[in-house]
């Protein structure tokens, strides 16, 4: 049985906040509470915001390329030119849509910037490194709370051939993101065509449904899922680009 | 608080079975039993096996094009002429690597056939309309136990630039498969990027979670999920080629 509960009392984050210290206080004051083997899963929102990767975009200097952009896509010039600064690459463009491939290797829209549930007219840029973000919050539960837990670091992003967005893990700690079945057979002797399922994608996704975008629930802890524990982080998620058929 | 529950009891299943039936039984069985408002996972292999939607490699004889497709990636020309006889178009085409739509619309490796977790040489092709496999099981359920459910078919697939594989929904009964957040603002006034989540899809991949491969559990019930009722489908999760930036 897994049980996946939203953390209440998270206030809202600003730069410089200590989020494994919120959460350990939020948990300390709630039913749900943390425990040893719990997975902490984190909106990547609430990250940035902590750790200060926050733009106003009226600092933003668009270059001649986004400003082509800009016009190409319908957007602001000075968003444009913050999404190719966070970009490796420009993957897709159609239309008002610009898929890139972030610095950490994520292809999603936008790089993954957001404008919404910020106040003064910033803009939110993923965290640096996601993994890094993740292991900082863990060892922090750790110091103060001495519960060994996994972090995922989650973002929101649309896929290729389906509708509709679901939650990533774009930072893991304290886990190994796969659940490994190579060179398993069934009872019949085949070996198994599902070969790893990457269930820090699953665990981000299962949060989400006990998350939402408006209720101010950033945290949410799941329970009972025995996960592979180890040195993991997302970095092992990102399909290197030589296996990559669409990119 | 949402609870994921893999369903103990389900025997081995075969042609013919009702799986709606299976379903009410094993729960009435056990601890879980069916709740009003419950999402039942279930994979399509059951759903496979239960339509009989098996196929004796044996009995393929594979068309020319089939056998030169079979020598560019290395498979057996027959499980080629079956992969193609369940396809729309062929996606991507790389080393061993074969990713096809299929007739439903799906972008997956294989058209989805799986050779494991079956007897006899045979391979399992996904069920020919898995909504209305669905529709069937939720509509069985509701007649056998008076309990008005979701139903999710789920089936395991690889992506675009992720490695691993996670559970999507290919059939849908019961539900609206999004959370639709379009036109909603943060409190900041700003409109939500994020517009609408794919909310069956998260569902699949968070049942997948209490499921594995080799454990013999090919239902999973969710409880606490509110989910928005109505007549949705897995259809609707397909992203029309016209919006498609990867076919």
């Amino acid at each position: 049985m897994i049980i996946i509960t939203g953390l209440e009392g998270i206030p809202p984050v600003g730069p410089g906040d200590d989020l494994g210290c919120l959460i350990v206080e939020a948990a300390g004051r709630g039913e749900v509470g943390l425990r040893e083997g719990d997975v902490i899963v984190v909106t990547s929102k609430v990250v940035s915001k902590a750790e200060g990767r926050l733009l106003s975009l009226k600092e933003v200097v668009p270059s001649g390329f986004a400003e082509e952009i800009a016009r190409a896509t319908g957007k602001d010039p000075r968003h444009v030119e913050a999404i190719l600064r966070e970009s490796a690459r420009i993957v897709r463009m159609r239309g008002n849509v610009l898929i890139t491939e972030t610095r950490h290797g994520f292809v999603c829209a936008n790089s993954g910037i957001d404008r919404s549930n910020i106040d003064g007219g910033r803009i939110a840029l993923l965290p640096v490194d996601p993994d890094e973000s993740a292991k900082g919050i863990r060892d922090r539960i750790m110091d103060l709370a001495g519960v060994d837990v996994a972090v995922i670091v989650t973002d929101t992003w649309g896929r290729a051939w389906r509708l509709g967005q679901v939650d990533f893990a774009i930072g893991v700690a304290g886990m190994y993101p796969f659940k490994d079945y190579r060179g398993e057979v069934d009872p019949y002797g085949y070996e198994l065509s599902v070969t790893e399922i990457a269930v820090a994608d699953e665990l981000a996704a299962a949060a989400e449904l006990a998350k939402g975008k408006l209720s101010g629930v950033p945290v949410v802890v799941i329970r009972g899922y025995e996960y592979v524990r180890g040195d993991g982080c997302a970095g092992q998620l990102v399909r290197p680009i030589e296996k990559d058929l669409f990119r």
